[in-house]
């Protein structure tokens, strides 16, 4: 064989063993995917970075509401701009994982713990595609696809409420600060420190 | 330059490659560090795999207990084997975050969400090093090693009660029908079905 052929086959191994590597990232950086005007299900959100939790929160005093846990998660490369940069970059998704609680089971005689899964609440950011910037979804079990949620259901109360662009960055600790750190935290809906 | 020089140059770059994304890896792969006979606090578990959460969980009947969550997350690595097997391979680190709750705050109206750290516990699987297997840590908030806790303050209680090996999958909903469809899972300190 001739030289140059080996060289341009190690080349090849190597190119190919590089590729094989980055796809392996590449599969954590998981985007919004679509299947015409719906939001497809995102799966193994559970293997994303983990946020927060929250019991029974409710924002309006509803007595009728049901209990459940609410588990918050954001994909590992979002999470790494937000740490660098106080902001969530275009294509994120938070997912919001609904559950029930279980307060009666094996040795626990007090307080509760997480059992089934009720459903997913999902806000994706997506400039190109949403001109408000930021969409909301909900999936039943069963969902494999949602349509976006009126603008009134969701939209309007992030974009007053939320702490840092339209997450409720106010309930999720290990966040807060990391935005206080970088001026892009609105106490309360008050205007940005910059 | 001889064909052979660069066949050999472009390997070693491709070595090289592969060894820089291999220790990509490697830092996702956490194992426990020791200094001496103590732990070493385990850092960055917050981007580990989220297990699950409790609130105000007690073995005991006690009404003094505070009323906390609890955040459980395991490495990634520990993780897949999990999954593929319904074991924790030896080497695991389980972290069980303690935070304290708040319930007023920004527009939340009723419920409950996080809020400060309050300390870790930490379980580790480590066979070479703990005759029992398995041993119990805990990390006030400026600790950063660890003395093992005494046999009769966790390891009974998870020799008798944990639902797979030493680990409490009872209460972790994503991982339970893991371990129940390879039959590790022990039912409320049952023998495992095989």
């Amino acid at each position: 064989m001739k030289p140059a052929i080996v060289v341009a086959a190690a080349l090849l191994l190597c190119l190919a063993v590089a590729c094989a590597m980055a796809s392996d990232e590449a599969r954590s950086d998981p985007q919004p995917q679509y299947s015409g005007d719906k939001l497809v299900r995102p799966e193994r959100y559970r293997e994303w970075i983990y946020v927060s939790t929250g019991l029974g929160m409710n924002y309006t005093p509803d007595p009728g509401m049901a209990d459940q846990f609410t588990n918050v998660f954001v994909p590992q490369w979002a999470y790494r701009q937000f740490l660098s940069s106080g902001k969530w970059p275009d294509k994120t998704c938070l997912v919001l994982e609904d559950r029930n609680q279980q307060s009666k089971g094996s040795i626990n005689r007090g307080g509760r713990f997480q059992a089934d899964l009720i459903g997913l609440g999902v806000e994706v950011k997506d400039q190109t595609r949403f001109a408000d910037k930021w969409a909301y979804f909900n999936f039943g079990n069963d969902d494999k696809t949602a349509a976006a949620n009126p603008k009134q259901a969701c939209w309007v109360c992030h974009e007053n409420n939320a702490a840092v662009e339209h997450t409720f960055v106010q309930f999720y600790p290990t966040l807060k600060p990391i935005a206080q750190q970088f001026g892009t935290y609105h106490e309360h809906g008050a205007p940005a420190t910059q």
